[in-house]
């Protein structure tokens, strides 16, 4: 017996699930994997011998159903395992695991954390030359900030949702007669990308002005003033801020506005950082303001994603299988840019030592003054967001699949 | 000469453009009008002579890029006018505008504010004699409060955004194993068919399990104790929640919770219901809770619309014209059901006396216990959001057309 075992881990992504989908169509396939379990909640699952046969995969329908589905089907968990040497019986718990269950392949879809516990976990084999198991990281995150591959899958989708949204409150933020501000707070709590992804709304139309960026130290009175500018010459002003941006002494926003009020309600929970920023603007400036947060819908609206993210997270995943069956294991599947136009990329296994743990932020090179990117940065993620995926709904709604 | 002049006023909708493409579609290719006018930020633009030719709108893909544009291309305004008679100067400007631009007949766009306004126009037309300028309103309101038509252009594409975002968010919700609750804020400030229009995600699994809408008191130890109970099964608990609701002594609960907060920040403005109320579960539960506030994009995501809302929302702009064509006055377009299976609809002439001022809350016969809706309130809505448009997108970014 040798079979597959994959699992997910981290935050949720629009298209997690299509590279599930992507190993789930590989691995039944082949014969060198005579089962293919999930891993209920990633490594919690191993741990707590949680698991599910994906068999009912075979049915193309429910393939097809799954790779739209949002989030994490099997679930997920935010485990981060102690250092190998540190708590050799949890390690020895999850490799009884795989023995038991005759895993010839983990398969481990995730951001950073993931990425460290694929790597703790080859480290372990290989110091006990445990050789019949080989253990794979498949990336994921909106966020954009994994090292070692181009871009991540779920990051096109998310900026794709990002710069049409941004597009569709920018008509509604218009149509009044009066001068205002709308603040649009967007995630990423340390890198820029899914912020920067707003600029994507300025095709032809300027949708939205201003960028605060994480990369860039965030000014009221500054950023107050360039808006002054702007309004002598229009009526509304449209800034994407991000919920991770700091002032010059290095403290998120939130913290050092709201941090000081204290009162049982919790307010630091109440108010994100964009209305912060908007009350600020409002006291400062005297003219109408709104704050919008996209939510948590930026990775989970797969419905409004981008097909070729959709389809790449799906290859990423069917190809992580070959590599796999080729007995590769510490590597990350990444995609490997080849060229922006015509876009093209190849799917390669990455050493894991160059993403586990590492964050990417915005290069330097694509920043453009205080609020803005340049068109680097537009070449670089333009084809991400391209196409929009054929969905399956019944009567208007949504078509997803549950455990 | 005689000209057609058409206006938008009130709160956008992801649809109010294609019911503005149907009346210049219909109005460009009518005998009985010269030329096709828009007034710019609705009653201001006649005050302000502030108006454009639509001319350019026989480009039969100008049109339907309006068609899809969310929010007001021809701007809005939130004017009331005063009474006939308290400020004749005012109407005798208006109707000195119609004359001047030989305005046979003005079609005004909007919800309750703007049937008022065509109402008082109307009667300050009766009262002096003149009948040469017919005025007649087209609806349209996310928040499907108007009285005197079935359903509100609007209503249907928000309703089913709103189904679609909260069952994409209840699998992003659900994934880690914990109980939690996910606490979604809905618009509608008094009527609840918007916070109801989230019971659509529950097609098939259950995505959202509580309603909290106006037209009940809400009572957060009930509330919680409700969870609590909900809890003992299921991890994730999901609750629509209305920006409108209320507690038991009639005030809105951000003005009951946070009103008495008062700090130079405004929290006020901070802090929706949706994070209040989770503030308040997470107190009381002390389980991890979320508010996700699903923001302007209820009535700007024309992209994610609803392809029935979208066709009927331009038939009812084009049937207008045709009331205009007949010489009717004083009236608003208003559809009429038919039958609910199969779904059938017709496009009536009623009297603006039966739709200005009144708001339409859900009837008691559609509620069911203190935090639902029943089959009669799905077998209204369900039609309401059936279909996907199609959308014209550049490269992965959603076309718009502004002025």
């Amino acid at each position: 017996m040798s079979n597959l075992l994959v699992g997910q881990s981290g935050g949720p992504t629009s298209v997690i699930n299509a590279t599930l989908a992507g190993v789930i169509k590989n691995a039944l396939a082949s014969a060198e994997f005579d089962t293919v379990y999930g891993t209920i909640n990633g490594i919690e699952g191993i741990i707590n011998n949680n698991f599910i046969s994906l068999e009912h995969f075979r049915d193309e329908y429910k393939l097809r159903l799954l790779a739209q589905t949002p989030a994490s089907y099997l679930g997920s968990c935010r485990v981060k395992l102690p250092s190998p040497g540190t708590n050799d019986a949890l390690y020895e718990q999850i490799f009884s695991f795989f023995r038991r269950n005759s895993i010839a392949c983990f398969l481990y879809i995730g951001g950073n954390d993931s990425m460290d516990t694929v790597q703790k976990l080859s480290e372990y084999a290989k110091a006990h030359s445990i050789t019949d198991v080989s253990v794979i990281g498949v990336p994921k995150t909106i966020d954009n900030d994994l090292c070692a591959t181009d871009h991540s899958p779920g990051y096109g989708s998310a900026a794709k949702f990002i710069a049409n949204s941004v597009r569709q409150l920018a008509c509604d933020a218009d149509v009044y007669d009066l001068k205002s501000v709308l603040i649009v707070e967007i995630m990423g709590r340390n890198a820029g990308w899914l912020t920067a992804a707003a600029a994507l709304a300025n095709d032809d139309i300027t949708c939205v002005d201003l960028l605060c960026l994480p990369e860039h130290v965030f000014d009221i009175d500054a950023f107050a003033q360039k808006i002054s500018e702007l309004h002598k010459t229009k009526n509304t002003v449209i800034a994407a801020v991000s919920e991770g941006i700091k002032t010059a002494d290095g403290k998120y926003l939130t913290a050092s506005v709201i941090g000081s009020v204290n009162d049982k309600f919790g307010h630091i929970a109440l108010g994100g950082v964009g209305a912060s920023v908007a009350v600020m603007l409002k006291n400062k400036l005297g003219v109408k303001t709104r704050a919008v947060e996209l939510n948590t819908l930026q990775r989970a609206a797969s419905a409004y994603g981008s097909a070729r993210d959709c389809n790449e997270a799906f290859d990423i995943g069917f190809a992580a299988v070959e590599f796999a069956k080729q007995g590769l294991t510490a590597v990350m599947a990444a995609y490997k840019r080849i060229s922006d136009e015509p876009y093209k990329i190849e799917i390669i296994p990455a050493d894991i030592s160059l993403s586990a743990n590492y964050e990417k932020k915005i290069p330097q090179s694509m920043l453009c003054g205080d609020y803005g990117v340049n068109d680097e940065f537009i070449k670089y993620a333009k084809p991400l967001i391209e196409g929009e995926p054929e969905r399956i709904y019944e009567n208007g709604i949504y078509s997803i699949i549950k455990r």
